[in-house]
């Protein structure tokens, strides 16, 4: 923004609420919620959603154990009617789930309403009327406080009156003082104990006071702050249900709703994945799963949210954000090195019986969402050792030793580098096998034949091609590799030591492999080291292949 | 989360901080603002951006007014190096933009970096590690505080130690305990005191203590109690500029920088949109615009928000979400009748030397950030009477009377709904010309001639056909309508009453045009009443093409 446009933006003003006690709580139970996507978030879509969408929604939201569904806006359109009639008619709510309906107050949209609720054993009627300074200004012409106050109380009236049209179904009033969060906080408290005294709510049957935060201005500390005063100043709050609806505008809805819960709010509002008008409601997935994450039980299941987020997709039309908190593509993968590292070490360090959950960089358990370990890491060249280390172990069962992941890393991160890309699982497993398991460049080991002389002596006769020819070498030692290398040297190639030698069997198939790795360093520049890998049946033979490897890398890096 | 699941993860314990203020505070001014989109943000792209991408977004972060741009980790990998040497190189560091450095507390790795730093003017070395008892647990195999805390230590002194050898270059030194937010606040306090300790810094040489949410586990506010107890506790103060770093695990990164900020911190770090790992980093694009909101200066221009979403998405290969706050494609559209109708209330309220911004559900003027009014209002079955009316104003200059709203309304969104879709202006207007205006279904106008006989009274003389067959009338009257309403009643056409008749002037190109509206009401059922609408260049014509508009509609109508 220009610096000469921002003099038109007020000020923000935070309330002057100094005891506070909302800070010092901390959250220790699920509020009661509310999902709203049929109707804040089917009227912020492009494209509504049509009657069979909309079913296979709702049926989703009963699924994931939301108790109130607000389904729409009845009196509004034949569309709406229609799905509310469709859920009663082809017995789709079931007996714990309350039914809420939107409604303004005119007598024909509260019977049109009515009429759609017929055979709906729980409802809640949804009332609301705007209440900000700014909307009783622009939107109502500079109606007054008490004007506006009447809105409320007439509709809460008419409701009662009407009472008797519904005489199968429970209903229960909620009223929205819309814009809450822009109306003075004694305004609200006055305009919402009118509806009080009006409607006569009791302990047994409470009225629901839903506060939104229609369009989100303020700083989430202060919604917490309106929150507080309001409960606290409130009559008969034990007959009263305060339920917070929050707006992303500043794209602090889930703070806002968090803190407002601290402050002593009942019920929430919200949608999945946020969806609803501008920039969208609060997101109940990232809300309910925040609480999971801290060990609090929600009544919510969102073990499967890949499948909850198809089914969202495809019905409402709108994406999912590859960097949306729990749901996103992205937010259980890490590329840089040193997150991997660390994520290795944690996956590591915990067993099949671990109990608390401790993961550097992953705040929850993917499998408990029904995602996978398969996307936390992926390679390209900014990641590090620990991370390729990681893929060969967990997807192919290569077990490098530690000291053997640097060069492995470098290696294909310098292939990632080259490609300018991410590399897949098969690529990293392509490249390794290719740069350092069973190399034949110089030595081809054809045939390996080892003799028990000892317990503490074998020979190795080796065929081999060097460059092409065929030949036949000999030598002891106390094992396999130990008596190759004594062969070698006969044969002059002996400007080598081996620094480190590690084995371990694979059971790919059926048929188990071992897997062996070899260090080498220059006898001539002992800062020089070079690992090779050898596959084979025998755990012998696998030995010899990785010295071999490791010899043939070693000669072709001395030569560049 | 299967709720058998939850019991592995640990209950959230806030910080004991009973005298915090920062509640009571409110924002005033800006922070020091530092991108990390080059760094955080580019290691967390499936696809790292090449040279010429990061030069593409270095070029646009300058020109947004970052002073402080962290451009990568140069001892990491070749393209790491070579795009720092590229910005200087090519002379792309104005002299008041500190290029910030990631680098580890190795002496190669730091003297490669400064290698890189060559002919930087000012640079901020940011040495990190990490602190938190998990990443002393898990990644530093149960590492002592004292071991975590040397490392700190040696990398602070060590970096001291080779200042000599970048004399030209103005180094600060940036620490980051990393995962500050899971470790325990005291240590975090004596790690970052010691390396205050080791590094000296002035209040003319402060040094940057960067407090990362690597993960964010935590509550925001318990993130800000942790912020206003480090601001308290740490020594040195006025030598110290607290800086903050934080993720959106859980969806309240803007949220957490913006209470620290209250907290006391005096500096950010974040990326566009958001960018980074997982989840991402904090969005300095929404706090920036968040601050503009409260009427605050921030020195970054977002003044063209669009063009810094499409370099953004061009080279990050990452999109905007559409319901991101700000910049996505449907943050200032309503679909909702009742705000469409508020929003149109607050435009027509606000003249052209309007001050204070006032308009509901638009926290700030989509023209500020280079967004216009074309998206706010879009039609479909959900609209209301107001958006309609609004779009024909505002797009095809037809100002109807309020009174005509609900029923022009009504029908575009049958339309919509009918479509199961949006409607685009175009259809709209369409729509509008087809059922209101010129009808000619039962009878056609062919031809209209008007006489003022006195001043008070005038002759109508007109051609027509009615249903295919032209005749001629003529009427008296004190107006035209009112004559040619007279000439059909003698012709037997009178089962209508004109209730009522605007018109304006409409100067859609070079000629003016006049549009008429009419309202009718029938005789025998005087609740009907039916709109119809005329153009014509004579406002006297146009306004007996709304009459026979309105009449043949009227008589369709009746027949269904």
């Amino acid at each position: 923004m220009k610096a000469s446009n921002i003099n038109k933006y007020t000020p923000f003003q935070p309330i002057a609420l100094k005891d506070r006690e909302w800070p010092d709580r901390k959250l220790t139970h699920a509020p009661i919620w509310c999902s709203v996507d049929l109707r804040d978030g089917n009227q912020s879509l492009p494209v509504p959603m049509n009657i069979n969408q909309k079913v296979t929604l709702f049926k989703a939201l009963v699924a994931i154990g939301f108790k109130d569904i607000e389904v729409g806006f009845p009196s509004a359109s034949d569309t709406e009617f229609n799905f509310l009639r469709t859920l009663v008619e082809d017995d789709l709510i079931p007996d714990d789930v309350r039914i809420q309906v939107l409604v303004q107050a005119r007598e024909p949209l509260i019977r049109r309403t009515f009429e759609a609720l017929d055979g709906v054993k729980n409802a809640i009627v949804h009332l609301y009327n705007s209440t900000s300074r700014l909307q009783r200004k622009v939107t109502f012409g500079n109606a007054s406080k008490e004007a506006i106050k009447a809105i409320a109380v007439d509709g809460t009236l008419l409701i009662k009156s009407l009472l008797d049209e519904v005489p199968n179904t429970n209903i229960t009033l909620q009223y929205s003082p819309e814009s809450f969060s822009d109306t003075e906080e004694d305004y609200a408290v006055e305009v919402c104990e009118a509806v009080i005294d009006s409607w006569q709510p009791t302990p047994e049957n409470k009225i629901i006071l839903n506060l939104p935060s229609t369009v989100e201005w303020n700083m989430p500390n202060t919604y917490a702050d309106q929150i507080e005063w309001f409960c606290r100043q409130i009559k008969n709050r034990d007959s009263v249900i305060v339920s917070l609806h929050t707006h992303n505008d500043r794209g602090t809805g889930v703070a806002a709703t968090e803190l407002g819960l601290l402050a002593g709010a009942d019920r929430v509002e919200g949608t999945l994945f946020g969806n609803g008008e501008r920039t969208g409601n609060l997101d109940l997935v990232t809300l309910a799963l925040n609480m999971n994450s801290h060990g609090i039980q929600t009544g919510l299941d969102f073990s499967n949210v890949d499948s909850i987020r198809k089914v969202y997709e495809k019905n409402t039309g709108m994406n999912v954000h590859k960097r949306h908190p729990y749901a996103g593509e992205l937010v259980f993968t890490a590329f840089s090195g040193s997150h991997q590292d660390a994520i290795k070490k944690g996956m590591d360090l915990r067993g099949e019986d671990a109990i608390n959950w401790e993961v550097p960089y992953l705040t929850i358990d993917p499998i408990d969402i029904g995602r996978s370990y398969e996307a936390i890491i992926r390679i390209n060249s900014q990641s590090g050792k620990g991370g390729v280390a990681y893929i060969l172990k967990r997807e192919f069962d290569y077990d490098l030793p530690k000291k053997m992941h640097p060069e492995v890393g470098m290696h294909i991160n310098g292939l990632a580098d080259k490609y300018g890309r991410e590399l897949n699982f098969k690529e990293i497993e392509a490249e390794f096998q290719k740069e350092f398991v069973n190399r034949k460049d110089i030595i081809e080991l054809i045939k390996y034949e080892i003799q028990e002389l000892t317990e503490t002596e074998v020979q190795s006769i080796v065929t081999l091609k060097h460059n092409g020819t065929e030949m036949k070498l000999d030598g002891r030692g106390n094992g396999p590799i130990n008596s190759v290398v004594y062969a070698m040297q006969q044969q002059g190639w002996k400007d080598f030591n081996v620094e480190q030698y590690r084995s371990h069997s694979v059971g790919h198939s059926s048929a188990s492999v071992s897997v062996s790795y070899v260090q080498l360093s220059m006898k001539d520049n002992p800062a020089i080291k070079v690992w090779g890998c050898g596959e084979h049946t025998s755990i012998r033979r696998s030995g010899v292949n990785a010295l071999i490897s490791a010899y043939n890398r070693a000669q072709i890096l001395m030569k560049k």
